[in-house]
């Protein structure tokens, strides 16, 4: 059985001193070992791309409206087929027993009680059937195309028969680059955290190259998934899917016309391409790109409802935690969670009312979010 | 009795070592126990707002202009029907009692000394009407909607009855949120530090929410005011009604065609939604949305008479006063705020004459504030 | 006699360790006392003007241009109907007996030992017939309005008498404000550091205000030349008058239709009006308003020869040196000032060469200054 | 015979803890001595033009491309009329005794290892004959003009006669300047470390300088190349002649006009003039002016494979490689430098692959660099 890493904090109570969604990052730094929380909190390379995804809400203001009743508002949405209660997912994570041994299962418990979908890592600590079992809400399966076809369709097969309610399939990390401050800090993933859901699939071989081959083209990206692969799967997944990793516009409208079900906005919390852009810096070329209709989700750096809502206003539906989501689940299990979450909605609902907004429709239409740096009217 | 939190500065003699208005900041972090002082300096959540309230000073120059002949020069203006010697005010700030056991009183007296006029909070330390009797010279009261329209009501029957000469309206604090720097700092408001106004009003219920109500939407914002609540209060207040928080044009523009008697620029010191665009940012575009003859103050930031000029040029009529006046009162009470209220005075004089305005409506008409960074003549 | 403040350094002898001019600044920091150092190293206020000085600079790149013959190249320029041999001039500095007991006669000597052409100040420490006796060369004279307008004749005057060829009248200094840090520091003018020029003139005199007087407008003011006390000088000084303190386009313009031989751009070095903004971001402002032919020096930061290419790429004909010059004298008396100003002009060859100019005249016209951030060519 | 300044890492095996090529630059800093090391990563004056460098690599992105089949892929181009493996080239660097006693002779090795075409310097430590010799790969020749034009000629020939298959003249370095950190941090080139390829050649001669004329114009530049210069060595070379050192549209456009086999954009490595602009800020604007088919390379600030990426999406057919040629070699030797091009070269490959490119050429086409701090769709 996995072992924490750490001790875990005792469940069914909350930990001191959070008073906002964020302040778990700062409580995770004093319960993670370090080298474990450098894996976590750190990016590819030299970690340009995770700075740039903060940084790009930084630029951000969102100016208050005032007098507007909004007594009967809400931050609910129709997506995918289903009302929710609120735009927040839990983005999908890896091995989540590196920090708690419960894991998946706790995330999931939490999700269920604040009315969050969870998305499923393909590399979760916990088999996929086991997270769907955990409780009966409405759970999300995030898919890596595996080397071999009948494996990525024995996945996406399980995950149905699991009652997972959708596809995520993230097709932006095909290469998969360690972060420096990791590796500086003498991070090893433990022997026991592996892919539990993977075991009995071929791993990527190791690729015998010719001579003058590239290690990259003729050998990593063999297995990465294609256009091609996309539509195989398309036609055979029983699943709505959802593609994650989309920055580019072009890529954007490709899919879109391919039929999928949703883009997730992301650039892998910055531990795919380093020097990748900011995700919120793309969201609004790839809403452009998709048109009004598409559902669109954003992922990368988010810390607090006003990064939600400035999401929002620059044209997503719904976003997904990811680092948030792994040290709250450190530093408090299934409550931390799920604290973490309410903490973030009601956030949310704070700049919602304080913009004015009484829904998420508003967001868009109040005119609310600008740039803080322009400055009008001088020469 | 309220207690002072430090011994007050012996009053009747200046401190030493204040050059410039801004000298109090540093003076009254010696003198204010450090958690208040983290409660009073910070803003709400990660602080961006306040900061950017400061920062967007740094973006503008004030360009001289070169031998003008000022001696008749002046820094008079008409404002709300009333010749003023200047257009400094003091903006309404809770509390006072906080850093000075005098609090309101001793502002009132130094105000009067220097013909600024004082708005006196809702939250005063010192009944309103105590205030109001602590000098003979025109005072303004800031008024909160009370929970009861009647408790708010008679709020503004009483500002009538003892004096005051305008309310101006809060609108844009329904929601308040704690600095991080004070939370942490371990600040808590004193148990005699309390509303004395409104005593014996119905307090803010805490609603009993139904299952799947918001906290913030069905709770919180049940007793925020909204346009309803604005145009009831005019048809009764029985004196003129300035708005206070405005930062959007649009908001500005419904407020203009109510016939408000004027409004505040203001983002209430960075205090009320984090992530709220600089008020100096907004200060032209909300001129521009009422025209030039509606009367407009401006809020946040100032530290210098610069800063003054500044806020001028870009449409401010006058300007509030907020943090310096707390810090000057803590320093030396009624002396430390008259004196620096003198010393932004001549700041502002200072500005004026090198830049060859003998009045504030040159400060529009010279063509002398502009863009720091803005480099013309090369590609 | 006046005494220096600290040992100056043996004469005859270069110190080591100084490749470039601005060594001068850090080894003049270890030889002036701090309070000094601070008082001439500062700017008013908070500092605001001098830094945009230095950082309107680094705006700025010179591109290389390859294989061009500059064999033939000077420095050479007509300027106010004489030929010089560079366009480095010694911008007028006061009490240079604060750094060095012979102050102004040493910088005199350096003056024609390089050809540099030197402003004495109104204000200097050493009596003006006694500086232009200390040389045969060119030299000019800052001129400061006095209070009584006798008095500003009998200094034109008596620097005309001297063999003064010009004067340049300082119009941006009716207001002095002491820097902060130099305050902070503790700095005091030396009791036998006194303005010599000025004694049995009158002192401004301290005026009695009417009570809601200004201290500014109705006091200092007074005293500040105006545009009819220029055009009354210029009726009668007799010598050539150029205006020190030009940074707005509409002053630029009328102070050329009044004639006035040239303009100095400047802000004072920082120490006028602090958040005036930098005098490089207004020289090519200036320039577009006087035309092609006026004669323009720059005067504020230049601490290079690169500066200096820069300053006249922008529009100068020539430039001004203020702290370099004190640090220099302060370091090694006349020796320091001369080498100082070699290493200036040696330096500006050097950026003169490397862009392929062999003339003053081509750095306009090789267009090798431009924007340091600005990146052509991506969306 | 050279003697290395420190023990040389024992060849044969590599340094641990080298993930990134970068690495190598924090490895060199622990082996090399602190003045030598500070010589090497300097740059001339401030270090203005070095820091730009890099920091214009920071304000570009790469944008990913989704799902596209790359295992075809290559880094291969046709330039100067071979095929190539890859478009990374090793810059000539002077004097590599300085780090290593087998200096260019390793570098040799490795490039031919790797299928690098390295540049020798003028100024090798080891003569260019014995360089050429060490292996049998294509090296190309970096040429200085040297004072007498038959000095010139005869090194040229020597080259051609050695096998080198280009000349690369450079073109920016007429004046020396010394790296200020390099001076105070105490380097002194040791007396071992010679231009060993110039003896025998003519010194530049201490120029007689008559009065007023100047070091620089009629000393120094008198032996710099000009237009004349290079066509008559162009007239005579008998190899085909690239530029490197171009930064001015105007420039690059003449030497087109003259038929010089390629251009390569270069500031020196900030080593020539301080505050030349950004290598990379100039790359587009050189590519605009010679048209798509000029070859062309860049050189300036490369690290990793994501900054040869964004040269290439700028318009380079390929980079130089000239610090990191440097640290590499003087923590490992030839190894070293063959490990660091692997890197470099397999960083590239990721990058490409991520970004959908399968070919160089897609680099340009598929639009996928840009500028990181642009925020599209807001006021």
């Amino acid at each position: 059985m996995l072992q924490p890493t750490s001790a875990p904090a005792p469940t069914g109570q909350l930990p001191p001193g959070v008073h906002r969604a964020s302040d778990y990052e700062s409580l995770a730094r004093g319960v993670i070992p370090a080298p474990t929380f450098e894996y976590i909190a750190g990016g590819s390379g030299e970690g340009v791309t995770l700075a740039a995804n903060r940084a790009a809400f930084g630029d951000l203001s969102i100016c208050p409206r005032l007098l507007a009743d909004v007594t009967g508002g809400s931050t609910r949405l129709a997506l995918a087929g289903r009302d929710r209660a609120h735009p927040i997912m839990l983005a999908p994570v890896a091995l989540q027993a590196l920090v708690h041994p419960r894991g998946e299962l706790d995330v999931a418990r939490a999700a269920a009680a604040v009315d969050a979908c969870m998305v499923v890592s393909t590399l979760s600590s916990h088999r996929l059937e086991d997270v769907a079992a955990a409780t009966a809400e409405e759970k999300w399966f995030q898919l890596y195309f595996q080397p071999r076809r009948d494996d990525t369709l024995d996945l996406a097969r399980r995950a149905s028969d699991a009652g997972y309610a959708a596809l995520v399939v993230t097709v932006d990390a095909a290469i998969q680059a360690s972060a420096s401050s990791a590796l500086r800090a003498g991070f090893r993933m433990p022997a026991d955290c592996v892919a539990i859901n993977l075991q009995g699939y071929a791993a990527r071989s190791e690729s015998r190259l010719a001579q003058g081959q590239s290690r990259i083209f003729q050998g990593m990206m063999r297995s990465a998934p294609t256009w091609a692969d996309l539509e195989w799967l398309q036609a055979r997944a029983g699943l709505p899917i959802w593609i994650k990793g989309v920055l580019h516009g072009d890529d954007a409208r490709r899919l879109r016309a391919l039929g999928v079900a949703g883009l997730v906005v992301s650039n892998h919390g910055g531990r795919s391409l380093d020097h990748a852009p900011a995700s919120l810096r793309m969201l609004p070329v790839i809403r452009d790109a998709v048109g009004p209709d598409c559902p669109l989700m954003f992922d990368g750096g988010i810390r607090s409802g006003a990064d939600v809502f400035k999401a929002i206003a620059l044209g997503a539906d719904a976003v997904m935690i990811g680092r948030l989501q792994v040290y709250a689940l450190a530093v408090a299990g299934a409550l931390g969670v799920a604290h973490m979450l309410r903490l973030l909605h009601e956030e949310l609902e704070a700049c919602m009312a304080m913009a004015g907004c009484a829904s998420l429709a508003d967001i868009g239409r109040r005119g609310c979010v600008l740039r803080s740096s322009r400055e009008p009217g001088l020469c």
